[in-house]
């Protein structure tokens, strides 16, 4: 199979960019080749985050069929928040925690939705029900999104599965939950124009 | 939470039958309240399946909302294949394995989609990751759908999957996978009005 780009929603948030990391390295590990990119650039909690766990920025991209022809799309699956030529590509994969709207593909396709409250703890189910480990560099942005999505545990939408995933991923990552979650949101608070979007 | 129906499409084949009894059984082993029902008589070869592993023939609806308010979709995703009081229901499972189209919900939900050869193979999969056992009635009523969406595994939709998973199947229901098969097919192929969707 040719190489996949593996992205999350325009505007990006912890969870779009960090999910897009984590499930490019769940499929290289299945043997499938693919490359985490952003559909733009990261705000200031995800800089923190990044930094902190010395990982790589992702390359920005504003299309994609000038590069591949499939991809898997994580943390959104409406078109309107997608890639801006998506409508010419095939979806192959997405995995994501929203509701389904604006989508549709004329292939069958792997589509893993849970209404839990954040992207990466799915995927953290993924690496557990393939029993691929998770090399903790990639565990501590996984976490990352899970306190910020859930605004570490206090939103709504948060569910005993991402506390379940945040303290395996933290562990992962050697890192104390709690003072790590109030120093990655508070980097995040710098910012002006923070989306809602989860 | 309330009892959900869990269904196939109209017009069922096995696949559309069996899977909502396969479906409805993981989600009472989960806690959840459902029943399996269908949205048309079942076909002959279906008919063939549920008499040789002496199961219930499962209740036939045309609507869902005078009874529920929720529903689990199997084998299919677009509401013009559905209940026809779909729009009034909140869809909060759906496991299918074909494109998807026609199909969204006002939140999140859980929906799991494998490009492989039968609904029932991607239920299989979810036995084996909550570690739960699958009686043997429920194993014949799951391998005869797979038997039936791949023809015995000759179709081109047919995945190394579907073929393992059916294996595993026909040894909890202690069959001979090909003389059943055979069975089974033949008596699907008295049915004039079989329908090529799988
Ligand atoms: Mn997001
Ligand atoms: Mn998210
Ligand atoms: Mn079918
Ligand atoms: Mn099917």
């Amino acid at each position: 199979m040719e190489k996949l780009l593996v992205f999350g929603h325009q505007n990006p948030d912890t969870d779009a960019v960090t999910s897009a990391i984590s499930f490019a390295h769940y499929l290289n590990q299945m043997g499938v080749e693919a490359e985490a990119v952003a559909l733009g650039e990261v705000n200031e909690e995800t800089d923190f985050a990044l930094r902190h766990f010395e990982a790589d920025f992702p390359r920005v991209i504003t299309t994609a069929s000038n590069e591949v022809s499939a991809v898997a799309l994580v943390d959104h699956n409406e078109f309107q928040q997608s890639v801006s030529d998506i409508s010419n590509l095939e979806v192959k994969y997405v995995v994501d925690h929203h509701r389904i709207s604006n989508f549709e593909t004329a292939n069958p396709l792997y589509y893993r939705a849970e209404p839990v409250g954040c992207t990466n703890t799915i995927i953290y189910k993924l690496f557990k029900e393939a029993e691929i480990a998770i090399p903790s560099q990639i565990a501590g942005l996984m976490v990352s999104a899970i306190i910020s999505d859930t605004l570490l545990f206090k939103s709504p939408t948060c569910t005993g599965e991402d506390i379940k995933a945040a303290q395996a991923l933290a562990e992962l990552a050697e890192l104390d939950l709690e003072a790590y979650g109030l120093e990655l949101l508070k980097a995040g608070t710098a910012l002006e124009n923070k989306s809602n979007e989860a």
